[in-house]
């Protein structure tokens, strides 16, 4: 117990200035309060009482929460549309809205490696800070840990993330039924595309911007009108196919998609074609699944188009059919998808 | 849209029963689906509901509930006493109780690194469960992202967690006021000696187990007793030092320690000798302060010692003195403790 010092005997006196990360400001220590203070704490607090204590407090009414998390590990950091930050809070977010709920808050844990940019992870912080404001969520309790270099890469975040269920029935797979239209919320793959064009160094002109973007103005405005939401699905790692494929297994039902409906931009179909991809499969941050009743699919179509013009009704739950199953009418026949058994775009959020 | 293809043209086909995670395994796919069957569903999922959808449904009381999040990033990622599994576990349930809360529910986060043990995550994976059902709380919700291998280091866990308030008053380090009674629930820095001898090689014997466990119990305890809490904090990374220091400054007050008063073993007083450590600043992770009025003291102590006889009463909140000072009173006089500026114990959590 020697008390007084403040420097351990074990480690270097550290750059309280330095411009990089370092193992010391994951200590608990000194350098972690000034991380918190210089830039989390500008980016993510709005009362003095946030972020200084073991968790936060939230006032909820009495009812159904919803709970969430995500650990994004994204490789490269920044790209076209968006970064790492951005990803995590819309990503969770759009998993709130998923169970029919309003964001209320969400929690962020960072793993910085040794050696990552101060100014980078004060970007990256910003970017939270303005796309939980766009989503109309707050940040609200946080952690920092720093590992060792060669141990990372530069940074993985985790956002949890708690909302209010606002949807007046359960929305879930187990909810879906035989006739129910599938709906999309808009074209598909630009996140994907978005990350492999930049990760490949292939240059396209314009460059495909990613989707990334929170869904929870679309979902309320579904509620609101009232449209019956059997279930709903954010479209990410693994894309559409993946999704519906986990949809009609849990809910025991076949799908019927037609391909000539399922909208996408002529520059991520051209993408996949170079890579080799099906864009099927290729991750979005932005787009969802809606399954509907299928007197409700015109008014919800109506509703997401109103957000994304390329929005679309794509397919039926089908009345028979092998349950479990999604197939893909095309110009040259039925094909029936399946999951991948394979990595297609390892990182990809 | 190459339907009917379950395996992309661009990674060769995995090996479904590889005793060794591939990145296949966090690809949403095929092994990301085996991986939940096989390793997390037995383990976490209580009800066939759980883990099938974006996010858990929770049913909460109207009124506060509180939330907290922590990145767990420890090695060795198996230690005397515990392993990275029951530690996160156990961070996260005792970050809840520090807010007078009782833990309902929480998510965990998995990045783990390509070529990771699958019989390693399924051990963690029970451990997990272990503890969470040792603590009174359910694992509901679930994430797994694969990185490339030498971009982590083994397995990284994020675990969030929610609880309900049932403290009658505010816990916080605002309520603490001169004269407040200073505790701590029992001896110090096992933790963190556990892990770093371990680490070093140091064959203690026998060896110190790590103090790891959840405090739920005796805060509840402390809460039905009718004991008045005004602060409670968990003594985890920068120990009790960093503890204190962080509720001095944000309450304004000055603290003074005894330190005859402190427990600490011989074999962790040892260790830290041989290894040049401050035990005041070393990590616990089932170790908590709690700050309470002078009249409700001795009563906080019975309770605290029904837990574990070596809990103490170590110092008291001065009338007088620097705000935001921590001094510890020894035999040869008084000193002033801060905040360490480097990192004592890298990776302790």
């Amino acid at each position: 117990m020697n008390g007084g010092s403040a420097f351990s005997p074990n480690c270097p006196v550290p750059d309280m200035d330095s411009k990089h990360i370092e193992l010391a400001h994951g200590s608990g220590g000194l350098l972690t309060h000034r991380l918190i203070e210089d830039i989390f704490r500008p980016a993510f607090a709005q009362s003095p009482e946030d972020l200084t204590h073991d968790g936060a407090l939230i006032d909820v009414p009495a009812g159904q929460v919803a709970f969430t998390t995500d650990s994004y590990v994204v490789q490269p950091l920044f790209f076209p549309g968006g970064d790492i930050g951005s990803l995590a809070v819309n990503g969770a977010v759009n998993d709130l809205a998923m169970c029919g709920a309003r964001p209320v808050c969400l929690s962020a844990g960072f793993v910085i490696e040794e050696g990552f940019s101060v100014s980078d992870l004060r970007r990256i912080a910003q970017s939270m800070q303005s796309a939980a404001q766009a989503a109309g969520v707050r940040l609200v309790t946080g952690d920092t840990k720093v590992v060792e270099r060669g141990k990372g890469d530069g940074l993985y975040i985790n956002t949890s993330g708690i909302g209010t269920v606002v949807a007046p029935a359960p929305v879930s797979p187990r909810q879906v039924r035989p006739g129910d239209s599938i709906l999309v919320s808009g074209d598909l793959g630009r996140h994907g595309m978005a990350i492999m064009a930049v990760r490949e160094g292939l240059g396209f002109e314009p460059p495909i911007v990613s989707d990334c973007a929170p869904v929870v103005a679309p979902v309320l405005r579904l509620i609101g009108e009232g449209i019956p939401l059997h279930c709903l699905r954010d479209l990410t790692r693994g894309g559409l196919a993946t999704a519906l494929i986990e949809i009609a297994r849990t809910a025991g039902v076949a799908m019927l998609l037609e391909q000539s409906e399922i909208p996408v931009s002529p520059p991520v179909r051209g993408a996949c074609e170079i890579l080799g991809l099906d864009p099927l499969y290729v991750a979005n941050e932005g787009r969802f699944a809606a399954l509907v009743p299928p007197q409700a699919a015109e008014a919800a179509l109506a509703v997401l188009r109103g957000f994304d013009p390329s929005a679309a009704i794509i397919g039926t739950v089908q009345e028979q059919g092998v349950p479990g199953s999604v197939a893909l009418r095309t110009l040259g026949g039925s094909y029936a998808l399946d999951l991948l058994a394979c990595e297609q775009l390892p990182r990809i959020c």
